[in-house]
């Protein structure tokens, strides 16, 4: 692999997504933007998205325009569904945030599954994935089973298995890990999981956007993602939800509020829920969030999800080569899978002083993040970072580590959170 | 009293509110809106709050701004303590939906009284508020005792009362009953309550920006509310919840998502809730949002809660007046209490083709809103309605009902919704 800046610029001009980069604010000018696995950046479009929501829908069109908005949480996730995750029409509502969606399809799962009193997470799972199953677990008398991780490489499927017997309920688990960034197998799992008689609900937070899903393909239950990633629809925008069509009928989620009810407007005395999605619904969906959301939706629909998988990998790989090449000698070394088909679009660099390294890299322009205790979490988003970027952002973190000087900066246990 | 359109001319003339008129997009057009208790009309600030959050704050500082934005829900939830709902810093946290908020302070409050088996709420209480607590009492095999409520003049004290016994442990009930516009007295309920050892969830949603909740000095112990009625946050705009502080440390809401952890960012191991209200929070708070919900709590608490009810108290007494003046002869009934002090912002006139008239008074440049079976909703708000939009729609109604306008419109059965 050729390792030079013009090598890497190179590949930016033979790069089927290059023009995409030009249709999101801030990019002219120098930061290195490499977390847009935690923000993604905003779309040029959006601001007069959101701007006509606000002035035309709700300035001028007042209550008249919720006969749009009810529809808006299907009609976007009809987008979601088909341009980014691999799901059919009707399986897919944006709506509420990922952990409220999580804590809903979890209690709906488990209550599938009556008798069966464990739920499965990975202990290196995101926290709020870990913390939801804690409290459905503690809710219902279940038991928390925890699948170890590898740190750098994520779960092994092995030890996976082992864990999926004929107790439990649910697995709760993220198709890309948010710390080591390693992929698992959506078909795999699934089918693990049915073997025993088990649910997966899959977290695609860390993933949507920017590896496929195949849902329908993989024969996928229940999934939840967030969208503000590498969705691009703002922060705190609207989650999304997925159940496949042929469980909706079956399942039932605990929130009973008036957007799941079958009539909302009949404002009838009993609670029934609505056939399809829509009985995943609660309460009034965030008007002004969806706005955003839709814009990042369709972005991402339009690239289509295997050109920024595919451009995800190559950035990965960048990053990887990289630092082999010019960090090991400075005691960095990667935390992330080596094989490209089994890593999302970021990479882990794992340092003593990460925290020290996060700090100086912000000081010169190159936006990582750090994920406690010693990792440089690197997110190249494939619609927008060039390979030049993540060149320079190696090179500048290769400097500061050459220059020894991330170490005046103090340690994390010095932060104010 | 002298109900001339000349007379509700010197109403608007003395207001000492009527400089917050000019402060609302599109009141320079001819649309009597009488639907602000649906969907609040939009500040004249609050284009440029959203759209600084989106360029700015987004589009710029991208993940830097995340310090400001973790704030906003307690920020934003003291602002309308202190100005809107009479509680202390600290106590309010801006939030999710009405129906999860509310979700989660009944199952906390529930989880608090271990041994009761009862939830008790109104039978014309909003539909949410009725499906969110018949399903927390399936999923925890607990009896819902709904109390009746007359349909024109609300709850009776008395008959709440008698429901009211050992074995209840939340009772959920509206401040304003949204259909008859009934108001109830919280310190009065909260302490029928307290003494039967039952905690009391209000529902403020029809109420919060029109009538004073007081709810430090009322005693009360939980509520929640909507922030896009009369607090003009904008369309699916995030609610609020409101905890009493003497009563946070005790109270485990059963969503344990990230947010609501004691250091988020630390992702520990296991979930250990924050210190305050912050332990109600769950996911991500959704930003754009919270910049509308912000410019719409500072207005109401500008205005000032004693003035706003005051005066949505005096523009109820006229829609009364005028209705049982030039109404009654065709039909129409008040269906809302007549005691200024019984009643929020909003009245409602009964009448067998309701649907119709609605259908007809939007066809004439008047919104009000429908409410089945036969209720005619008008809810003037005190930030910007004027006593002659008042004067002025209720004279088409008039002439609609003399020239029978809306006998050709077809049936509420015939809607497509």
């Amino acid at each position: 692999m050729d390792l030079t800046r013009a090598a890497a610029g190179a590949l930016d001009a033979a790069d089927p997504l290059a023009g995409f980069r030009s249709r999101f604010a801030g990019v002219a000018e120098d930061l290195l933007y490499l977390d847009g696995n935690s923000l993604g950046r905003l779309p040029l479009d959006t601001p007069a998205a959101v701007a006509r929501v606000v002035e035309q829908e709700w300035g001028r069109g007042l209550v008249g325009s919720w006969r749009g908005w009810v529809e808006q949480s299907r009609r976007i996730g009809d987008v979601l569904a088909a341009g980014v995750l691999g799901a059919r029409p009707g399986e897919v509502l944006v709506a509420d945030t990922t952990s409220v969606d999580l804590y809903k399809l979890l209690v709906a799962g488990a209550d599938a599954r009556p008798g069966r009193d464990v739920l499965v997470c990975c202990a290196d799972d995101f926290p709020t994935d870990r913390y939801i199953v804690a409290g459905v677990a503690e809710q219902r008398g279940m038991t928390v089973r925890e699948v170890p991780a590898h740190i750098d490489t994520g779960l092994d499927l092995g030890v996976l298995a082992t864990a999926l017997d004929e107790r439990v309920a649910v697995l709760v688990l993220s198709q890309v890990a948010y710390r080591s960034g390693a992929l698992v197998d959506i078909a795999e799992v699934t089918a693990l999981a049915r073997a025993a008689g088990a649910l997966v609900l899959w977290d695609l937070s860390h993933s949507a956007g920017a590896v496929p899903a195949d849902l329908t393909a993989a024969g996928a239950d229940l999934a939840v993602g967030c969208t503000y990633k590498y969705l691009n629809g703002g922060p705190g925008a609207p989650a999304f939800l997925y159940v496949r069509r042929e469980l909706q009928a079956q399942l039932r989620q605990p929130i009973w509020g008036w957007f799941g009810n079958r009539d909302q407007f009949a404002m009838g005395p009993a609670y029934d829920p609505a056939d399809g999605v829509d009985r995943f619904a609660v309460g009034t969906p965030p008007v002004l969030g969806m706005a955003a959301v839709d814009v990042g939706a369709r972005l991402s629909a339009e690239a289509g999800i295997e050109r920024l998988a595919a451009k995800g990998q190559a950035l990965t790989e960048l990053v990887i080569a990289l630092a082999d090449e010019w960090l090991t000698g400075y005691g960095v070394t990667v935390a992330s899978p080596r094989a490209a088909a089994r890593r999302g679009s970021h990479v882990s660099l794992a340092h003593p002083q990460a925290w020290q390294l996060t700090q100086a890299l912000i000081d010169r322009g190159v936006v990582p993040d750090f994920r406690t205790p010693d990792r440089l979490r690197l997110g190249p988003a494939p619609l927008y970072t060039r390979f030049v970027d993540v060149w320079d952002a190696l090179d500048r973190l290769r400097t500061v580590l050459a220059e020894s000087a991330h170490a005046s900066y103090p340690t994390e246990r010095a932060r104010v959170t």
